[in-house]
């Protein structure tokens, strides 16, 4: 199965800005990318990065300027129309850095003509259609939209409860879940950027950082 | 199995101030804590109550005005000084607003010595202990300690990937994941406490209240 990427080249990350400078988060945005494709690339299926300007990554990747919207609409046309009908394509957004084979695994064989891995916020961060006419809307409560997007094509749904896809990086808060949870190249470059995890009044988690890299 | 929910009685839960009045706050507390512990009964297991003060719930109550920790820790060695050794025995937070009978089996039914629900921001939401010498300490980076904790007493260790179970539910934006996902008597309080979802500007979802009950 196809399963693609999508990668905003030019992303600040801005929401990361009181943590790590531009250039950090331009990296670390491709840290959290080679993390998603290769965990991906585990499973067995086949990942690609469909990106709004050229990055450099091991797998086939396919620039769309478009709006997120338009550009993986397109793709799901384009595949239902060259593929059967009941061939399915997955979409996993790429800044779930938690992401493992087992999790992926657990989203790709799930059973429903589309099933979702909801995120935090009302998000969807990843899904698997097997519907020829099931199409995206990521604005907003986008989880709730695809639902009654799905539904409306009388399409069989799914849901993977998983934290770790639910987990999309986004603020610094969400570092605190790199640090505690991940295994890969982002927490690593966390780690080797400073931070770590400390306990703020009240015993919430946060993270701190004691020193700089490049 | 028993299945501890422990509960404080008296909690404020004063992150959810912006959002809910003191007495709101109460009423918040216990509806969830009943969701939660309708949901472990239908698990086919045994809710009980451990809670800091008296509470006014369909299942055995202990009352224990001690600390999270002092509390949960006497309960442990209680259960394994009167039971087989490998008789399993779970504590599932009352804040788990999203709990559903499949997540909970999913916990359950683990395999390994000591089971954990990871909970967002390193926190432990539930756990299974089948080892008579597993203690918690609830306090900071509780996932992290409670590894090491049944590392240190030669534990197997499972971990359920739930982002149901992930989610307690203290602060505002976490009512986001009630509206979205829950099923229960907490949800029907937020709707009928006048919180709906709406998205903000940079398409982030948050909630806003248009009515007042009580």
């Amino acid at each position: 199965m196809q399963v693609f990427v999508p990668f905003a080249a030019d992303a600040p990350k801005t929401r990361l800005s009181s943590a790590l400078a531009a250039d950090e988060r331009r990296h670390f945005a491709r840290t959290m990318l080679r993390d998603v494709v290769d965990a991906v690339a585990e499973t067995g299926h086949d990942p690609r990065v469909l990106a709004t300007g050229p990055v450099s990554v091991d797998v086939p990747v396919t620039v769309d300027e478009r709006s997120l919207d338009a550009a993986v609409n397109d793709l799901l046309e384009s595949h239902f129309d060259a593929s059967g009908d009941d061939d399915p394509i997955a979409v996993v957004m790429a800044d779930l850095a938690l992401a493992t084979v087992t999790a992926l695994d657990r989203l790709f064989e799930a059973n429903g003509d589309v099933v979702f891995a909801p995120g935090r916020g009302g998000g969807t961060n990843a899904f698997v259609t097997r519907h020829p006419d099931f199409r995206v809307d990521y604005h907003g409560t986008s989880y709730l939209d695809h639902r009654a997007i799905a539904s409306s094509v009388d399409a069989t749904l799914g849901v993977v409860d998983s934290f770790r896809l639910a987990t999309d990086v986004d603020e610094p808060a969400d570092l605190v879940e790199v640090l505690c949870h991940g295994d890969g190249r982002t927490r690593e470059f966390l780690v080797e950027a400073g931070f770590e995890l400390v306990t703020a009044d009240e015993g919430r988690v946060t993270v701190s950082r004691t020193g700089r890299v490049g």
